[in-house]
């Protein structure tokens, strides 16, 4: 099961020229340890989101080593991205890229509960939801009053490999599914099939 | 060949809520007269950017009978859109639609030449290309001068459903092609596989 045709996925790709050899060693890094990056089609597609937006915080649940936060960052003027990430070893990869590639006054570390360090912070501009696919309901849901009026979420892998319109589907499938639902429901909600699926949502 | 996955794409079609009786009318005239709109994922998408953009200026190249202009209205708070397009039956159609959905003030209506029409407005804050393809890059190099500081670009299409990546490609594919390539070298570029492949694109 494929989402996007692959060799369209492809061409896609190749029209995203990236010119910044710390991302490209950020996606050498996921490739080698398998590691779930959102790739550079949702990465830039995040920064163009960021300049669109002009925020002046982001809120990133789940980080990893910061691939999507540093695209975040790229696109910034002059606001914070908060990565949280509940893996040391990952935030300290993101800290030295962010260093690396001259980001690093433009991010704060955060390690541990996603959800519980993201409660910490007020007027959230943008929040990106990539921790664990199955709290993302719980997440949002908890954050609401943690975003300011205009907020964007975004969420990925929200058609978490096309597993969403499968007949039978496991305990982590239902409750994206649940996820999706309540967004289009509740929020001003477009989810595009680009990569594993991407949820941009507005407050109603 | 398709772009997306078509149970993919039924899905997410079953999560935009619309609740306008005068876009489920558009819609089935559209498919009446098989006449190409861009459909409620597109048009769902061109609503949110808008509401996050917040443009005064919204100008239109090839609205049909107004479809995707109704969505781009909808999500104006104070904005004009302009539509434009060769035939005047086709505006006459729109100006009846937005006069029953509440939206004629938002609109400027505009009948011939979708490009030698644009060039009369200035400080466009989203330019929506969806006239004849082949025209695309013409469009874009005629009109930058029109374009706001921070406008976005918006094209329809650019997939051509899937053409694009085919080894023999007839003319208007080929310009399409030029297009893509031309927008990502010199614009910050998405291109997004929803339906028949829809690009963002701000000035560098």
């Amino acid at each position: 099961m494929f989402i996007t045709n692959p060799e369209i996925e492809a061409y896609l790709k190749s029209l995203v020229h990236i010119n910044d050899s710390v991302l490209e060693k950020m996606e050498n890094l996921g490739h080698k340890l398998n590691f779930p990056i959102v790739d550079r089609l949702v990465g830039n597609l995040l920064y163009i989101i960021t300049q669109i937006k002009k925020p002046k915080l982001i809120v990133e649940l789940g980080s990893g080593f910061g691939y999507s936060a540093y695209w975040f960052a790229k696109g910034l003027e002059d606001g914070k991205v908060v990565l949280n990430d509940y893996k040391e070893e990952n935030i300290n990869l993101a800290k030295k890229f962010f260093k690396e590639g001259n980001l690093y006054e433009k991010a704060i570390f955060e390690v541990g509960d996603a959800v519980e360090n993201a409660k910490k912070y007020n007027n959230i501009d943008i929040l990106f939801l990539d921790h664990e696919k199955s709290r993302y309901l719980e997440a949002i849901k908890q954050l609401e009053n943690n975003l300011s009026k205009e907020a964007i979420i975004i969420a990925d892998n929200v058609l978490w490999h096309g597993k969403v319109i499968e007949e039978d589907k496991d305990k982590k499938t239902e409750k994206i599914n649940e996820f999706n639902e309540y967004m289009s429901a509740n929020f001003k909600t477009s989810i595009l099939p680009l990569r594993d699926g991407v949820l941009i949502a507005l407050k109603k």
